[in-house]
């Protein structure tokens, strides 16, 4: 319990991480890939464009038979065809020949440049305004994707414009991970939910909600447990629930100075790595594997248990799916003095605005409030004893922790 | 078609966000409200915590008793009850008493602090080795939040620890916008949906993959369809989709030359109030107001659909649902070069790394890739002939975008 036999929280981390293993592959179709992690380098079946087109809505020509057109000196074509996108002209273009084209459409043989609407008028033929190169308005095959290209790396993070690009490779079902299946079990025998009168000693089990999101805003799938502080009773939900989930988030009974029954419970079914952690909030943290999967075992009361979640939890069910996000932490100027505890990492629920950042006035890990209208943590390592006012310090934003 | 002729882009986003209106309320599950907005005021129904209770495993004591104590001058105390957490002790604390008590417990009567366990041993009785302050290591009733309190405003986006404060304060069910649904309705008889083989000039609908992805990234609810280049056709889903949807988006039939096919249906049924913009890529942007809902007419190239949806759409479908986040603007230094045209908005894809922002070589709106392998837009407005090598520019990254 003092500071001592406490684990810093890097070693904590590593302890962790090396642990981690990825979920399976599966297929999924393409439409419900935006957020998911390619599971294997995917190779482009097709060229992109499939075939060269027409860039703009205009006419197909010879390029050479513009040479010197201009608004005072028009050239005429004959117009021999016209073509719509989903068609292909069946007219090879030839010396003083245009055909209509419009976008997307493929280029008919012989034609090499396609001038745009707006510089020609219709006439009889057509009269050519504007002198054109070789290519221009053209999209040549391939140009954006070759058959065989790597379209995408395995460990790609799928983002919009990558499912454009897989779709024209050809691929309409792609690898990737699984998004971790997560059982959360809250303990408790207090915790009831939400309500509008609470008997004696009843708590409405906010951790339910939060843990919930919290997993979410990690792409994993939560499922929620609630289990009273009864020793046989978390022993049988731990066996159930490692049977049939990726990894086990639990939050209570995590004590660090008496056999809590959470922690108990872990140590008879498998190895407990971590139970204390030097941090605050949040030293009530405990870490087992059990059964060949993850347990991460969170303090009961919401805040340490967020700050737990976003220190010790977050990156690992990431990693999971082999999404490596670096944590991105800033600097900012504290605009006052901030103590600390050498040889314990604070996390200070803070706000920035521009580049100051102001400590919330916290009692302890019990006020919600302190979460809700901060945006960010003052972290403090353990190797400092807090910042002076006007000093620099280091600070994660909230939003920079989300996937 | 020529520059003089197209709406500056700000004029266009304001016609839009003039038009655009609040989806409906609807209640519900507070499990389920991660990333909704609340719709209205929202106040606590209980105290939190619901009644004074130890922050700590230890002994609920009168702090007086425990003056001038430390290890080598313990104080004996007689212990009288035990309780843990979720139940209440019968028992009132007086001079020379204690309760061993759980993290969480409510405090028993007379007790005023509670003395943490490390700093106590049993024996007959306790003995303790530190002096306590009244109201050391006790969480009191409402000292987070009271009952009549406002826990969360109409408006607030909802983040994990949002939801633990409203289930503490009583609720299980809120008020919030429906996310709005959208109709995806892609245009084009070219199109098929990915394949390894090609007829002729099929191309294929790399869009429907994109914009699934793109509306799913504003936190609506999108529905896909296709159409081929059919006026009728196009008529009769644009009627049948705004009967059901609250907002509908197209791709493809909106050049401005001439009357392509979507921009004709959507004035046959309604009012254009935008038919292209002074910006690249992008120009073919068409704005249509139909049957009172608002109807986005994108091009059919996948590059510029999609930065006509980062800079005409995003923002209009998160205001549907009340979510106001202003669009993030940095300033990075450009490593080349950039010309753009006097007039016209340029949306560059570009890569920023540190405090360098390079464009990518791009030769046009079809380039799938220059989207993929790029990670922000440099903004040129309309107002300036491009930046210089080593000069500041304005960037979008593309993760700012994303709410």
């Amino acid at each position: 319990m003092f500071l001592s036999t406490l684990l810093p929280v890097q070693q904590a981390i590593e302890i962790i991480q090396k642990s981690i293993k990825e979920t399976d592959i599966e297929m999924i179709p393409l439409e419900d890939a935006y957020k998911r992690v390619v599971a294997m380098d995917i190779v482009s079946q097709l060229d992109s464009p499939p075939f060269s087109r027409s860039a703009m809505d205009g006419y197909a020509v010879q390029a050479k038979d513009t040479y010197g057109a201009s608004a005072k000196n028009p050239k005429p074509l004959i117009m021999v065809d016209q073509i719509g996108a989903g068609s292909k002209s069946l007219v090879t273009v030839e010396e003083g020949m245009a055909v209509k084209i419009a976008t997307g459409a493929p280029m008919p043989d012989g034609a090499d440049a396609v001038v745009m609407e707006e510089y020609t008028r219709e006439e009889d033929g057509i009269e050519v305004e504007t002198s054109l190169t070789p290519g221009e308005n053209v999209s040549y095959q391939g140009e954006d994707i070759r058959k065989g290209d790597v379209l995408m790396k395995k460990g790609k993070f799928l983002q919009p414009p990558d499912l454009a690009m897989l779709a024209s490779g050809g691929h309409c079902k792609i690898p990737v991970y699984k998004r971790p299946s997560i059982a959360v079990l809250i303990t408790g025998s207090e915790l009831v939910m939400p309500r509008l009168l609470l008997k004696d000693a009843e708590v409405i089990n906010s951790n339910h909600y939060t843990l919930k999101a919290l997993v979410e805003s990690s792409l994993a799938i939560p499922t929620l447990f609630h289990v009273d502080d009864d020793e046989g009773r978390v022993k049988e939900m731990f066996i159930d629930l490692l049977k049939n989930y990726d990894a086990l988030i639990t939050t209570g009974g995590t004590a660090i100075s008496k056999g809590d029954v959470v922690v108990k419970v872990a140590e008879e079914l498998g190895e407990v790595l971590i139970h204390g952690v030097a941090m605050r909030p949040g030293k009530p943290f405990a870490y087992a594997w059990i059964n060949d999967k993850p347990v991460f075992m969170l303090s009961g009361y919401p805040v340490a248990a967020m700050v737990q979640y976003d220190i010790m939890v977050r990156k690992n069910l990431e990693m999971m799916q082999n999404l490596h996000k670096p944590l991105h932490i800033v600097r900012k100027i504290a605009s006052r003095k901030i103590p600390s505890t050498l040889g314990r990492a604070d996390y200070i629920r803070a706000l920035v605005e521009d580049d100051i950042v102001t400590p919330l006035n916290i009692k302890g890990s019990t006020i919600i409030r302190s979460m809700v209208d901060s945006n960010s943590y003052i972290v403090i390592e353990e190797n400092l004893e807090g910042v002076d006012k006007g000093g620099e310090c280091e600070v994660i934003l909230y939003e920079a922790l989300r996937v």
